[in-house]
């Protein structure tokens, strides 16, 4: 390792060879806490030909490289291993916004960028960039493109994937592919971009990207809608207008209760207290849209039990607390799962009751995204139970929930990704097939095996 | 080739096994009639399965496999090569819809389905598949998947790549991957049947897929606007509500002439003789949704020079008959490009100038949807040019619209694939190491190379 080290240091420069142990720190440990890792150095280049350097140097040593942008995935994908012998390969000084064409909508950025400055880079131009995150002020488009991030506007505007129109790529030997081109419509053969997005860096280091943009929506409403039960939910989707709908979100009880308890000034929008809640939002590209007359319409004929309707973004405060909430509630056990949209209900009822039978007192804090069929299903333990209790059980409550999302044609990873923390999982759920045809393509890219080591894909007889 | 012809018999029972010439006539010349193989049989499955052994026996015996659906493809990508020796497996026996989910808006069907059944499929149920073909009689889902077909809706509604959702592959080697999975977020891994989609049946022979469903429009308006020239459309199509506007086409004035001499009936919707038309089409989930006037307020701000609303679809078939119209008037060199929506003006504005320089009297007609930056940029020779004399002209004039379309970043075939007829011309203005990365992939999948043998790839040192 010593001698790629003087490689490394020559290609980026001493100052962005980092190898002191307190400033590798931040790098070592996802934002959760939940993996730590080793590294021999953290390496910082500053555009594509110091990547392919650094690739290049790695290759020829042997040596594994773990790319990283903003270090806010939920799957342990961006820290290395804790062997040690790994090299962290930070994007994040790669951060220009090249070239942002308003009549091609499209904007093309570096990968180190930050995606809340790629939202404001289009705003400026009167534009919008749909992706948006509750980590938007640190992750990074590299990051969002590896592992294909999706969020509340995929139902409206497609995940990471569905906003890239072409992809700049280091491949594992050091070659640079330059695919930066910002067509709608390209047959010219096999689309390469579509295995980078979503590799979580197994294939090759992303180092920009041209990215579709959209007019800003000028007219927006929402509302915070009481619901029996989710079949209500999937019938008030099917009834809201697709052109106008720009998110649609649920929430369990429990999930609003939490935010109740611990959101300062969190108050329900609605009087009582219901099974479930629904968060709407319709935009129109016309200032003066009735949007709110439009959705008055719909839920008179919906099975609603009741429902506000308000302007802006004020009602979003209750659905974006969640996480935070449980988060003070104590350690959860999170899953991140996708059915088709009408089988959320049999979903939902199916896991709770195996769930209930088998942790009386277990807190299903549930919610997500269901225009997409995506469920974020997380679990609070009982009151009165110990964490490391509740903690050991994790894996055979996954189970639970990981079974049920298969009965049902579902996945068990909806945009969270694979990373390191669930590999193996994820390869108890794909067929055998499936599972071959990843480990070839990680071969014909990587055969050394150096590009984010025993990420995303088993190993074969692993 | 005689033993494995006993076995595909086997295989798909001997009424499918076709080696009578008279027979096979139809499966070995494209509906153009540009290109013109040969074959041992046609061999014609019932199943998935039968694919699958199909696949098989063939590899086993070294024998090319021709996939082939409605035949109707422009670049001869499911036509035999002249070697005699491959067999031609076409799906259309495999038509099923296996399925309709109206919640998840998704529908599951065969390979060998026609577009307009799975679209009539898809209406009778309240819903709406959007992609729509000349073709779309005869075409199969199967051909639109391995071509990743595209047409006027693609602005609103993607190509077939978006459109999907899963696959079903038969590879090359007989194994079948299931992944029909009806998900909108499904981050688990390679997204493996991006591969399929667009690859011309040169990786694995598609058999089944879940495609996405729409709500169908309930209002709709076109308008005919007669523009001063491609700039004044570039700039109307910026000011036309997004989330409205389901098509925007360019015709050139000699693409109207042609239609207005040739089509029956045919007549200007403006008066006087302009440069540029657009046919413009707006649509909305509402029933009495007020496009008309959304349409004329964009109009008054937009820089056309005239123009007539008019309600449903009576002006598409002006914009309809231009293929026909052009086919009247004889042969004609076609090209479809695309480039960034932006630098559509300086392409029509170069390649016309360098055109008209190099044959004085040519006829340009062009067309096509400019709305995703592509056009359909075909030309019809001088009057009182033989025939034979222009078509020698025609590589070299491809030549000079292709190098404009590179020197632009654009794409030298939007939507009509490589098959065999762009194979070569692809690959002269492709980076070197994206051809590498296709090979690759190729030789990967197929080793032997027996999956439509010769197309879309340029072998290496080709």
């Amino acid at each position: 390792v010593t001698g790629v080290l003087a490689e490394l240091a020559a290609a980026v420069g001493p100052a962005n060879l980092v190898t002191d142990p307190d400033l590798m720190r931040g790098y070592l440990v996802d934002w959760r806490g939940a993996h730590v890792g080793r590294a021999a150095a953290v390496v910082r280049p500053g555009g594509t030909e110091e990547v392919a350097a650094v690739l290049r140097a790695c290759r020829a040593a042997g040596v594994g490289v773990v790319p990283q942008g903003g270090n806010t995935g939920l799957c342990g994908g961006a820290v290395p291993s804790a062997d040690g012998g790994e090299v962290v390969l930070s994007t994040t000084r790669m951060r220009r916004i090249r070239e942002l064409d308003r009549e091609n909508r499209t904007i093309t950025v570096e990968a180190g960028a930050v995606l809340a400055a790629v939202r404001e880079a289009a705003g400026a131009a009167g534009l919008m960039f749909p992706l948006s995150l509750g980590s938007e002020g640190s992750c990074t488009i590299g990051g969002n493109l590896a592992t294909n991030a999706g969020g509340a506007a995929v139902l409206r505007y497609g995940t990471m994937r569905e906003l890239t129109l072409g992809l700049e790529v280091v491949l594992p030997d050091g070659r640079v592919w330059s695919g930066l081109r910002g067509l709608r419509k390209d047959n010219t053969g096999y689309d390469l971009k579509q295995l980078f997005v979503g590799a979580e860096g197994t294939l090759g280091v992303i180092t920009a990207a041209v990215l579709r943009l959209f007019p800003a929506a000028r007219s927006r409403v929402t509302a915070w809608v009481a619901l029996p039960d989710p079949a209500a939910a999937v019938e008030l989707l099917g009834l809201l207008p697709e052109d106008r709908l720009s998110c649609f979100e649920l929430m369990s009880a429990e999930s609003l209760d939490l935010v109740l308890a611990h959101v300062p000034g969190a108050r329900s929008p609605v009087p009582g207290r219901w099974p479930w809640h629904a968060l709407v939002e319709l935009t129109d590209s016309r200032p003066e849209a009735a949007l709110a007359e439009v959705l008055a319409t719909v839920l008179e004929r919906s099975p609603v039990a009741d429902a506000v309707v308000a302007p802006g973004r004020v009602l979003w405060a209750l659905r974006e607390g969640v996480a935070e909430a449980q988060n003070k509630e104590g350690p959860s056990l999170k899953h991140d799962v996708t059915v088709p949209i009408g089988r959320i209900p049999e979903f939902v009822s199916r896991t709770d009751t195996a769930l209930r039978a088998a942790v009386p007192g277990i807190r299903i804090v549930s919610y997500g995204h269901v225009g997409d069929g995506n469920l974020h299903y997380n679990l609070t333990k009982p009151r009165g139970t110990a964490d490391d209790e509740f903690a050991a059980r994790a894996e055979a409550l996954a189970t639970v929930v990981y079974d049920i999302v298969a009965a049902l044609d579902g996945s068990i990873s909806a945009e969270h990704g694979v990373g390191v923390a669930k590999r193996d999982v994820v390869a108890g759920y794909k067929p055998a097939v499936e599972l071959a045809m990843m480990r070839e393509i990680k071969a014909l890219f990587d055969p050394g095996g150096l590009m984010n080591p025993g990420k995303v894909v088993f190993p074969a007889g692993g």
